[in-house]
């Protein structure tokens, strides 16, 4: 019965690498503690560089190197 | 105080089923729990189907019945 | 596919009123949106009256009336 | 370690602000709880005003004074 | 700067298990998305079986093959 | 309407600090973006130092340096 969130920074995440996120958390949660795939669900959040803050500042002025 | 999140794909939820789910869950809560309404918070996410994992993928590869 | 989180302030659900919110949820989502329930997942928080701030103060404060 | 989401309605929240925000909560919590502010995150959700509810309306009925 | 929630069923998950599968899936951001793991979050949520729903009944009554 | 939830790593946390805390984000989401304190809820989630990674590790193995 789990369900997972990932949120990641929204910068050209491809359908590829989320199929392979999915089936990668899936299969752990498997393997670790024998959950069942059929019920495994698993929702991808991808945020605005703007929208994220580290360290106090957003990501944009983060990765600017600002000050 | 209640506050609800409904994560559903994003495939075409009208205003109107909107407005309905909110509706509903509030009335749930209030009904089951005496809880106020005026105090209740309903937010609704839409997720694409790329971004929504079952069964070890995607909704749009469960979709299609792959493998 | 939807997954909800109820969040309610800790103080005496029962298990009864807990399948209720459950039950009602689940056929919401089916009755608006046609949604399958057996894929439909609902986590229910139980918040302390501590850690639930509204107003700017905890529900304890609140409910007190404070100031 | 913290982690924090906030959740606004989507009507126009500046880069400015988000950064003010952002800023804001990360002090906020190297005030009080001494949390390095490096290992703190923020994530800042803004939702659409029909996917907002409160009161059983959507945040566009309440926002009309409906009924 | 990934940040992942993992909900699962609280069922006797050893602190090993937790272990593996915050190694597992910081290993599997770093792998798909290049994410840098000093700055990857995990927060794992155990969920009693009365607080969460599957199919419109609670774990606990879903598990007792209820009705 | 906001709504904020803090996640914070379970170790010791006094009801001042969470009154607190909930006086500042509520008041910051005033001065910021002018929402009403009425309106605006938090909640303030403890989590396990089991519970929490970073790094790949637990926090309570993140704290011990391992390896």
């Amino acid at each position: 019965m789990p369900y997972v969130n990932i949120k990641v920074t929204r910068e050209g995440v491809t359908r590829e690498q989320k199929a392979e996120l999915i089936a990668g958390v899936t299969d752990l949660l498997t393997r670790v503690l024998q959950k069942n795939p059929a019920l495994t669900h698993v929702v991808i959040d991808e945020v605005d560089l703007d929208n994220w803050g580290l360290g106090g500042l957003t990501v944009t002025e983060f990765r600017r190197g600002k000050p």
